[in-house]
């Protein structure tokens, strides 16, 4: 089907007619419970909540018609079979299929890319066998012993999303098994991880599709050398997870070696192999399975043409609602959960490198508003931080709350009556109705406009099963605006011009430091960037 | 001085006519290494690179012009000197001083408030001697062992600052000494830090000015809690910080105990006991003077009233011109150390709960906007993640780029003929460019628009004066902002509704379990929450 442009679609047009009179949430009466119970959906273990948003029956039947109109389940349908999605018409571009489900649909007869599917099946299987063989003893360290910790050094998409996820599970570790991270480029990143670190009994896997990554090349051999330096062996100690054909596609330095595909972009890869080396060494390979299993379900639940049924599409089309008419230029994510403080900043990488755009699938500038800009941190905290401008400020920030019924440990505490996840819960419904209601009074500086939309999800536990659900809940939110707004998610050329410019400069900097023997007084940051400030005014960047 | 509105200014007038036509920087040679050297200011160790923002003499002119005209100057030595400076006049409001400052002139010989520098000092030198005494082994554990880990319980103010702060300098820690921050009431996060905790060998603070925050006292319960289940005595392992007076205000409960006043308001206290008892601990007393004596530097360096000599007026005027008058939403602090990868966060908070405000100083509604959203994470990550949309986005986000031209820790290494290090800074100056030149290319996605505007803050080396200077620099750079649009940046009444509302919510969930025999069955958040809604049909909230 080709492609329409969001501002040609006539639902975009009853939309903003639509915009004019958002619903009112600060009216007495508006949110009733009657009205919370109608604004629900549901799938795989999450219910959301949306009576909080500016939006009623005929908003919410114009985002029907949009869905309808742009055909967002049929290009959905069409990028889990494998169609180029990573595309823009009549230009240099990727041209590739984009195929993150099809790291995860595992668990049905008929996979929808049945190749890429197996090659996920197969880097499984050698990921298991590798597990199993540490688990049975059978690879140790130099001295015979277990090896406990493990490190990834990669950065962006190899780095965020395991980190986040590995964070959001660490309850659930094997004993004695715990995972660390190095992306930075900066040396004191690596140094601060190294100085709290066992290497004897480590293991270090290094994440880069190209394998040409700068950051993650360098920390590669920082850690080479730390390793040597501690008289370990590296082939010992090194895993690699790469693209086929890499240059890091070596068997000869790493103790294993798992694949990635050019299909699964490095922000949406960590159902790959960026994720599950971590996450199966950690969690163990039965908590990874049910991980992969909640992502497959909610990829399931995606398929849904009706909105009120699909809950990744109806949190896209509320997006939009909220960025394109009601015009908010900022989306908060605030799990009341320790355990997500970083799938925020996932969200973030996801989010913005997918959706920062401008320029629509046929290589026209778009007319219309793309990606939000996406920020966030846990709850209660943020009450005390930054909700002062959410609740009064002059900006308004739609807010998307994400909570759990239960802890993920068993250290809770009763005091005055209710425990501190009864508390954690009651905060977070109450800042969505607040933010919702507002609240007048005499007093100015403590009057509370409310309509400030927001929505929350809640399920009973942040358990691996849980998480893959909400990691594919928000990746496929991300596709559908993307589908929405006709731009291509997938590609990331914003990201090309600053290594251009890094690399004159490095160039620059090196030569000065030959000059001078390496000296550290050599060239100075300041020198560097007026000699690349002068190249600039006399050629193209 | 009366406070003038900010669209009563008439500079606020010439602004708006000139950013008609802002400055462009995608032009050929406009970002001329002349135009680099003229742009640049310093204070404190710091430059100030701002020739990548849109703007020339006149705006600058412009600027200085709003600065005299807002008293803006006037207006901070009066701050520093004790006045009200938390009111809104003619309603209640908290009425109080304004004097974090205070906290660390204790360098000079006639302090601008002597009340506040003298009790500032008096704690101080109780830290001291509590220090001293740990030091000496004369406070050990039950066992005679030291003690070497210090956890901090506190919330938003008493946990954001002191926890960026600690881990911005963790490489200058004294052998076997370390912090760790619990905050949520999320019983995962104490249940998460406590799994990793030799409790024998840990002191706990707790930071409460009222002594009533819900999250802190249940996480002090809890932390009570689990040093009885150890065999340990709280009393020879707990700390507090509170104010005088305070229900936590009782000696018989803690080892030592240190006081805060109430005219240093949360977000702002990271100077004063709040932060001075971990940084002191983890850092020794001579490290906490250098970082005090960096704040105090630059309190100083705010006191010029040219603009281009005053680094913490000069970055919020830059601010101003780009929230006002090119109408910018949101702005990321972008450090490139990781060192500082919290700093942003809390610059969200002490931004966004002091300038997130809709009224005046007199109880007016504004006309015009106030707090941007501040957001960022640590370079390069950053440029692997949401940078796509800053280079090509719809949305344009001024940026704020903090580097060093030294790492902290002597672990570096020479790859490709520059260190990682080199890597990192060069890296961020070719971002600052890159954004603010931009570049053209025959195919559409592979454009880069430019007019991105930014800055950077260049110092030699992360050390503890270098944080205090750091530190002090936004906190200014906010009272600035705040003076300007006549605001009261010292209160927040935006976070009392939530609080209302969670407290009613909370009651109920406590009848509801009551009723049920405290079964985890009891009441669910739907249930409270569709009740609470409810109440809020019927009720103001």
């Amino acid at each position: 089907m080709p492609y329409k442009d969001f501002s040609s679609l006539s639902a975009a047009t009853r939309l903003l007619e639509l915009a004019r009179k958002p619903f009112d949430l600060s009216r007495a009466g508006a949110l009733s419970p009657q009205r919370i119970r109608d604004y629900r959906s549901s799938a795989c273990g999450f219910d959301l909540l949306y009576a909080t948003e500016r939006l009623d029956e005929p908003v919410l039947d114009a985002l029907q018609a949009l869905a309808d109109e742009a055909g967002l389940i049929e290009q959905f349908m069409a990028m889990k079979r494998g169609a180029p999605m990573n595309r823009i018409e009549g230009y240099a571009c990727e041209n590739r299929q984009v195929l993150h489900t099809a790291s995860r649909d595992l668990f049905s007869a008929q996979p929808y890319a049945p190749e890429a599917t197996a090659r996920a099946k197969r880097e499984l299987e050698k990921l298991r066998h590798f597990l199993d063989k540490v688990a049975a003893g059978d690879i140790v360290n130099e001295r015979g012993e277990s090896l406990g910790t493990l490190v990834q050094v990669g950065i962006g998409g190899s780095d965020l999303g395991p980190r986040a996820l590995s964070q959001a599970l660490s309850a659930f570790a094997l004993p004695g098994r715990e995972a660390r991270f190095i992306a930075n480029v900066d040396p004191d990143d690596a140094a601060a991880v190294l100085s709290g670190l066992d290497l004897n009994r480590s293991l270090v896997v290094v994440v880069s599709k190209s394998g040409t990554t700068l950051e993650t090349l360098t920390n590669e051999e920082l850690m080479r050398a730390a390793l040597a330096r501690a008289g370990l062996d590296p082939a010992r100690h090194m895993l690699a997870v790469t693209g086929e054909g890499s240059p890091m596609d070596d068997s000869s330095r790493y103790l294993a070696s798992f694949y990635m595909y050019d299909y699964i972009g490095g922000r949406y890869s960590a159902t790959s192999m960026v994720g599950a080396v971590t996450l199966g060494f950690t969690l163990g390979f039965e908590a990874l399975l049910a991980f992969l299993r909640g992502a497959w379900e909610m990829d399931l639940a995606a398929e849904s043409p009706d909105i009120r049924n699909n809950l990744p599409l109806l949190l896209a089309l509320i997006g939009i609602w909220n960025r394109n008419f009601l015009g908010y230029p900022s989306c908060a994510i605030l799990p009341y959960s320790q355990a997500l403080a970083r799938f925020p900043a996932h969200l973030q990488q996801c989010d913005m490198e997918s959706n920062g755009k401008s320029v629509t699938r046929q290589g026209n500038m778009v007319t219309w508003q793309t990606g939000p800009v996406i920020w966030g941190e846990p709850g209660t905290n943020g009450q005390h931080a930054f909700y002062q401008l959410m609740h009064q400020g002059t900006e308004i920030v739609p807010a998307e709350f994400i909570g759990f019924r239960r802890s993920q440990r068993d250290l809770d505490i009763m005091v005055s009556g209710t425990t501190s996840q009864q508390k954690l819960v009651a905060n977070m419904l109450a800042q969505s109705l607040a933010l919702a209601r507002g609240r007048d009074d005499d007093n100015p500086a403590r009057r509370f406009p409310g309509n400030r939309p927001n929505l929350v999800l809640l399920a009973d536990q942040l358990t691996p099963y849980q998480m893959g659900a909400l990691l594919a809940l928000y990746e496929h939110r991300i596709a559908f605006q993307g589908f929405s707004w006709n731009i291509n998610s997938f590609d990331q050329e914003g990201v090309q011009l600053g290594k251009v410019l890094a690399k004159k400069l490095l160039q620059h900097m090196a030569e000065g430091d030959a000059r001078s023997g390496n000296s550290p007084a050599g060239t100075s940051p300041e020198e560097a960037l007026l000699a690349l400030a002068g190249m600039l005014g006399r050629d193209r960047p």
